[in-house]
């Protein structure tokens, strides 16, 4: 084929393996000369020379939340970009269909594992990874002594500015609806909030902080507790998209309206946020560079780097919303 | 591991391929009697044995489209409980994307392919899918003379429905944007939207018609054209959702005010619609029935049985929206 093309050896590996980093000259004349030649490359026979099958599992708490679709087309681009195809698989929020998943990605000899864990202390999934015999990066996880690489955001940061408003603005009874602190991403939120209270001296109110669950229906139950108190909190902040669309949900029955009545900041944006929701205050994070993260440091630790922890930024945005309820 | 689990071969079979069809009670004990023995099915050298690689391909023009993201996550669902694994490949847009993911998939010996093809006409993806020697499953798309499954929407029936009302209302210059006739999708929704003309004897304003992208450039640009126009029109259609944030954005900046300037109708919904855009007349189909479908077809076919069609129904909600402009 490469005489054919009147090119290198190396070109044409790299135009049949689907590396991007060839121009659509060089491709076009490679897949020719292929084609004519009625040349095909086996991927599955060359897996079972090479021992590697150029294949990343992805492994999503939930495809279905808008921003986890974003994350995951970052890194199938940029995983494609480099000639490797990903393998996607839900765990639908079920620990017994995650350690599944990570089961089947392993039987299937997937060169690493790209995973967002429902949590850290599932004892079978901590059992499957041990057990992976291919590199791994978490998103938003932290698990003590194992060599992995990591994208966390720096959730600390942007929740911090959120609450450190909210207080500027005289909130005090201030309402925090988010996950479990069985993963890094609440506990370094959690972080954020205790920090922005502590650095004006006022108690955290305790009893309007619910962690349990991302998803809506903890959310939209916990607003429902909290708020149809008598003495009900002023301002509340929601993470992720799941939590404040539940939380959403809970407000529009209890006639309570988002910035008017109380103060609201939402954690993550999603789609059209700007069309739709273009008055919710927000803490923002990229999906782009989280998936493109997630990718890179995959490849790095494929080419022999040792496995690193990628920051993501989180940005507070300051909008009508978060001026309500005083 | 039958004997040590004190199953049938096939329960160990069934356990170890991932199926779901099978009780949580006999996967524990199966996984166990794996553990215990060591055994771990290879399925990399299966594939090399029996040729059937258990992997379908998902080709998508843009996972980012929060819909298609719902279509993944059913199909992924369904094909998981049947001992599949799906490899998404996100084409961007692209043509010549397009037709290197359907080589990649091919190359990887992929059971088969289900894809939402970029255009019909494209010569490069018809070459692509004439090489293939794994079963298709297309979305929304027609190619003629080709044996192959199919999900379409019954985009007619809801686009009809909403023009119907709109011309009750006493509407004639309806403004209707979404892509272009190189997919079934539009040539159903553009019978949709004559035939209700054609019932009432009205003449179809054939200006206002802007067939060409499903994407918010295009959308944004077209909206723009139409209503800064003197004699704007009085209602608007637009799908799918690309096309519905383009349009909202152009109308935002033109200040003119969907449901009550003018009666608007999105075709397709996106997550937390009923929370934001509750106001929002819409084209509805569900994206769930839609993967679910692709699969059942894809692995009907992969049993030996002959590809067949299955219609989604649309359906026109009207709220709010539809009411304004006149």
């Amino acid at each position: 084929v490469a005489a054919r093309a009147g090119v290198a050896l190396s070109s044409v590996s790299r135009v049949l393996s689907g590396h991007a980093d060839v121009s659509a000259k060089m491709r076009i004349r490679v897949e020719e000369a292929a084609h004519t030649l009625g040349y095909e490359p086996d991927l599955l026979a060359q897996s079972m020379r090479s021992g590697a099958t150029r294949t990343i599992g992805f492994i999503i708490t939930d495809i279905a939340n808008p921003m986890f679709a974003l994350v995951a087309r970052s890194c199938e681009q940029e995983l494609r970009r480099a000639g490797y195809s990903m393998i996607l698989m839900n765990s639908d929020g079920e620990a017994e269909t995650e350690a599944e998943n990570f089961a089947v990605m392993r039987r299937r000899h997937v060169d690493g594992i790209i995973a967002s864990l429902i949590s850290e202390k599932s004892a079978s999934v901590n059992a499957s990874i041990n057990s992976l015999r291919a590199p791994l990066v978490l998103l938003d996880r932290e698990i003590a002594g194992m060599k992995m690489g990591a994208v966390n955001g720096d959730h600390r940061k942007g929740v911090h500015d959120a609450v450190e408003e909210l207080l500027a603005r005289g909130h005090r009874k201030i309402a925090f609806i988010t996950g479990g602190l069985d993963v890094f991403i609440t506990r370094d939120r959690l972080k954020g909030f205790r920090d922005a209270f502590a650095e004006v001296m006022v108690p955290v109110p305790e009893e309007s902080v619910a962690l349990g669950g991302f998803d809506e229906e903890f959310s939209s139950r916990e607003t429902h507790r909290l708020f149809s108190k008598k003495t009900r909190p002023t301002a509340l902040l929601t993470g992720g998209v799941g939590a404040t669309a539940g939380a959403l949900r809970a407000l529009k029955k209890l006639e309570i309206e988002p910035g008017k009545d109380i103060a609201f900041v939402a954690i993550d944006e999603w789609p059209m946020f700007d069309v739709f929701a273009s008055q919710f205050s927000s803490v923002f994070r990229d999906p782009h560079v989280i998936g493109r993260e997630s990718a890179r440091i995959m490849l790095e630790v494929l080419s022999g780097a040792e496995p690193r922890t990628a920051v993501v930024e989180t940005k507070f945005i300051s909008r009508a919303s978060s001026a309500g309820g005083v």
